[in-house]
């Protein structure tokens, strides 16, 4: 059977060379690492990865722990993680957890475990102090605003001021019955939002509106037949993401409600059905997100806090 | 340190059961391994799963590729996939290749290292008899027709039938200059799918109308685009996948093309966007396959080759 010297003849590279292509080093040209694997290719060269593993004690494996997979929001994180895994010759266990706890736990008892080198999770339903207490067995990253958290790091968007630039925008324009709709009600980005919506009522009093478990496309229909049981009725939305904007957007246009005279709608995310609707919305870079979480996974972030910047995308439904 | 023993006597079980639990074995009851997991949490027990792993030769890891990780009917896949990983306490990695073949080599080689147990390839673009030399590593399953392959196992729908039927439906409805809209032409399915639409053309002859490159709801722009500038039009379309339907339903709107008078639309997939908008479309059941995807690659099924059923559903687009 060949060993590493004959991959390094055949291949026309250093044993060192060699070696670094097995242990995915990340300092090797593109050119090289395709001579070594056509090589190995070659003779049948079998490396046993879970040996390497061991005694490099890495997996080059990153745990990614979402909610619901085919959501698009969490969608265009994955791609975001996905894009920078693939630039750096990682992979990712991908850990959709409906938000049950007991999913939580697995995630981060592999990473104890030594299954993974670091852990992201775009939503929990775990309290921070629980997570943070495994943060000794590798970097963990999380999608929300952990300023001040030394054991976790965080990538986030500022959702109480986003909120309230939304809300005030839609007061600006006129609107007074405001309401919002969103996916659960607890989570700390929920929490910024509500404690947002809160202090808006404070300045400008009105009947409180708030459609909670909005997730999909159809949940805008849901929100739609909600509304026409109201007496009073809202006569503009936040809506926490675009697609379910798109929903309600849809759902309105065979029952007299006119968007935007009868009811604004804004979005969240700039999702490209919203663009192709009109829908007013946030551009939230979420694929950057994505990027910045595996970034900061890796541990090569600058600063361990980090927010993203959005911005309000003026269209037709304010 | 606590050992084994200590684990087994704390939680009031056998060692075997704590091994059994250590190496994810499936016959204990779920309060055994609670007990287990809080016994072992008590006392900070680590296992290095890394070594676990090398001594089992198991990963417990599955690798899922898939061309676009946000893509609606691959989102539902993964669903399936991880609906069936989380019972069985697997988890998979998820390999995005955006169609680059090198990206499905990485794949392949992850079995070949033992990163992961099987792997399950829900599109390619590696030929299968490159792919099949790597079964001898792990199951491989593919999502697509490979009936008569003895060497990777298949879960697939009949696309060569369903474009038939779903072309004789709009024929039978008075639709002459039928056209289709699809991903990419290479590929499997997309190869029994424009035999089914030539098979119709050599029977009912007609201009071809063929829109490639459609994946997502803005694509459905992209068609309405290309459609406005032919000469002769098409006056039916059937698009692979519903979400891009939903694309043309809304992009026509405002331009005074009539669904179904002018142009007929059939979908696939029945995702919920297509109930909202009243879109034909055929249900084919994503989820499902995922499932059975994630079963042919544990070996458990009884067929190497198993195809699933799809219905039509009738709605305002036709």
């Amino acid at each position: 059977m060949a060993n590493i010297r004959d991959i390094a003849q055949m291949a026309g590279v250093s044993v060192t060379t060699v070696s670094r292509v097995i242990n995915n080093h990340p300092y090797v040209s593109e050119e090289k690492r395709e001579a070594v694997i056509q090589a190995m290719e070659k003779v049948n060269y079998q490396v046993n990865r879970t040996a390497v593993n061991l005694s490099q004690g890495k997996t080059h494996l990153i745990g990614v722990v979402v909610p619901f997979a085919r959501h698009p929001y969490f969608g265009l994180l994955i791609e975001g993680v996905a894009k920078q895994a693939m630039e750096r010759h990682y992979h990712f266990v991908l850990i959709q957890t409906n938000y049950e706890g007991s999913r939580e736990w697995e995630a981060l008892n592999m990473l104890k475990h030594k299954q993974i080198d670091a852990l992201i999770i775009c939503s929990r339903t775990l309290a921070l102090d629980e997570i943070e207490r495994y943060q000794q067995y590798g970097a963990i990253v999380v999608c929300e605003n952990a300023t001040g958290n030394q054991y976790v790091d965080s990538v986030y968007i500022d959702h109480y001021q986003s909120f309230t630039d939304a809300l005030t925008y839609l007061h600006q324009h006129g609107y007074q019955q405001i309401g919002y709709c969103i996916g659960r009600q607890s989570g700390s980005n929920s929490y910024f939002r509500h404690q947002a919506y809160q202090d808006f009522l404070k300045r400008y009093p009105q009947q409180e509106f708030i459609f909670t478990d909005n997730y999909y496309f159809e949940d805008g229909q849901k929100i739609v037949d909600e509304i026409m049981q109201l007496r009073v009725k809202p006569d503009a939305l936040l809506v926490s993401c675009d697609i379910v904007a798109a929903g309600i957007f849809t759902a309105v246009q065979n029952i007299g409600i006119e968007i935007p005279n009868d009811l604004a709608l804004i979005g969240f995310d700039n999702q490209p059905m919203s663009k192709m609707m009109g829908i007013t919305t946030f551009e939230v870079p979420i694929v950057t997100m994505g990027e910045r979480l595996f970034i900061h996974a890796l541990g090569e972030a600058e600063t361990s806090h980090e927010k993203l910047a959005v911005t309000l995308i003026e269209r037709k439904t304010v």
